[in-house]
């Protein structure tokens, strides 16, 4: 189980490793959200998402016969390129099975990483058979992508940094918004907060439609998803919130928040004006809840974690002409 | 003049005020430049550039009645943001002359930093003697945008910075491309960099049609150029070197290098998805110089700055469709 003493040793593993990403602002944000806004910027982290940390923690906590045969993983994201990039600090060979429908510049880039990728048919072709056939045959580990005590523990340090960041900057309470697929990313952080800095509120972010987490931590069960595509959030469109995930999700965090595809897509927008930062729609969505719905807190303080920023020129400029109306709007007088 | 004494108090002054921004990298950058390439990435800096330390560094060198009766600048981009929102935490007036031709944008985002702002007519009517009158008029204290002791030490805590994140990564030699417009920068960086890591070399980067350092560093004399508009570098667009950055420029600094405004854009893009950094043209000029011209340096670590980010979605959106292809060709496998 991910505990306070796991976290502090993948964070000590990750030291000189992952980036500790900047705690960034804009007085402009703060005025549309009618509050302090304090953006963790992870989509600055190696290979442009959080997913390096728990990739890395996963990794480093393996034994070196482990390392030496390789690991496997599944994913068409974010968490194949931490893994690949992860592996390949590691000198460990990296299996990334991905459907044949990914986008060629996903695949490419995987590969580039050094992984060796292994394309199967969503149509005809069950994954997680092909996957365990390959790790038994050629004794590979697998690293999953949130319900693993070692990958939790290593998106925690996101939660460790932040809780130091915003004391320098003052800052001892207020919500945390974060960016929840799986719920790796949004366990760890809560779990790194109840034991640094509790007087933080965690509360998950998913797009609406895909509102597991938010349904499950309501009914106090695991709910599953009606779909899970057709989202311009794909980076944290799961079934299901996890099985390690969900019991510390549900002790720790909520009430969840869901935001609107526009909403994300108009966050990107300002993410870029104000703070020049690149995100995705799915590491957009706590921003945009910060933003667009002032209603849903009345902390004086939101945190919100960027979680990725690997988006297509095509999305992104979509989200700029999306959100050209609405920055011009933003360049209203500040009152702070 | 400025030395590396008033760039420690300068520093000084600044900590807990300026960001310190990330050093990032990518393999794929690497790869694209076949050496090691850090981007101090001052587009997350406040207002979105390097200038807010300028900025800062003067007004908090200014004495408590002349920070009162307030402050002058002459701009229409970063400069003027930087004075603006600097002169708002210090409680200080600011007039910021803009011609009346301007983005709405830039104007209606100094305004909102508090700053009262004067158009003037660039057909019409004299920038200097507007100025000067209010300046007396009313007692304002001019702050230019390079030339001036303060701003240029400022500057110089880019310098100081980079060196020591550079020295964390193993790095304590290489050569410094930065951005160049006045030269506030670039000097002040190499004023930095003399004292403190003599063993990097900083050359000055420009655009072409525009490369008065560079022609000014080869003769020996301030050379001036031929036009100042009509380039998508606008905020690093200059007459001339400064008097008091070009002595600094000439000692210590070259040979300088110069872009295409089409490098300009494709380091953008590139920028965009390999750091998930927004730069503007004027600030991918080091980068762009990094990537595509291999052969002007034999250093094995470029580091560069990205010294600004303020950019419009139509300019974005053309660097995102120039780079395209050049993006993809750049998946190739990594060596490193």
């Amino acid at each position: 189980m991910t505990d306070i003493a796991l976290i502090d040793a993948a964070a000590a593993r990750l030291s000189g490793h992952a980036r500790c990403t900047p705690l960034l602002s804009s007085p402009f944000l703060d005025a549309i959200a009618g509050r302090q806004v304090l953006v963790k910027a992870e989509c600055l982290q190696h290979t442009g998402s959080f997913k390096f940390r728990g990739a890395w923690s996963a990794l480093s906590a393996l034994p070196q016969p482990a390392l030496k045969s390789g690991v496997i993983a599944y994913s068409s994201g974010n968490h194949a390129q931490g893994v690949a990039m992860a592996a390949r600090a590691f000198g460990a060979p990296a299996v990334i099975v991905m459907p044949a429908d990914a986008p060629d510049v996903k695949i490419e880039t995987t590969r580039a990483l050094g992984a060796e990728v292994v394309l199967y048919d969503r149509a005809t072709q069950d994954r997680d058979a092909i996957g365990t056939e390959l790790a038994q045959t050629r004794g590979l580990t697998l690293v999953k992508p949130f319900d693993d005590p070692q990958v939790i523990a290593g998106q925690a340090s996101v939660g460790l940094e932040l809780a130091e960041q915003a004391a320098r900057s003052g800052v001892t309470s207020g919500e945390v918004l974060v960016c929840c697929g799986g719920g790796g990313l949004t366990s760890g952080i809560a779990l790194a907060l109840e034991a640094r800095a509790p007087s933080f509120r965690v509360r998950p972010v998913e797009p609406e439609g895909f509102d597991d987490v938010a349904r499950s931590l309501r009914s106090g069960r695991i709910e599953r998803n009606a779909r899970t595509s057709g989202s311009i959030c794909d980076a944290i469109i799961t079934p299901q919130p996890g099985d390690l995930t969900f019991p510390i999700l549900h002790r720790l965090c909520g009430p969840g928040l869901v935001v609107t595809e526009e909403d994300c897509l108009r966050a990107m927008a300002l993410a870029f004006q104000r703070l020049r930062i690149v995100l995705e729609p799915g590491g957009a969505v706590a921003l945009a809840a910060a933003l667009f719905q002032p209603d849903q807190s009345d902390a004086d303080t939101l945190i919100v974690t960027a979680s990725g920023g690997n988006v297509t020129p095509e999305v992104f400029a979509q989200a700029l002409a999306t959100g050209q109306a609405a920055s011009s709007r933003s360049a209203r007088p500040l009152t702070r």
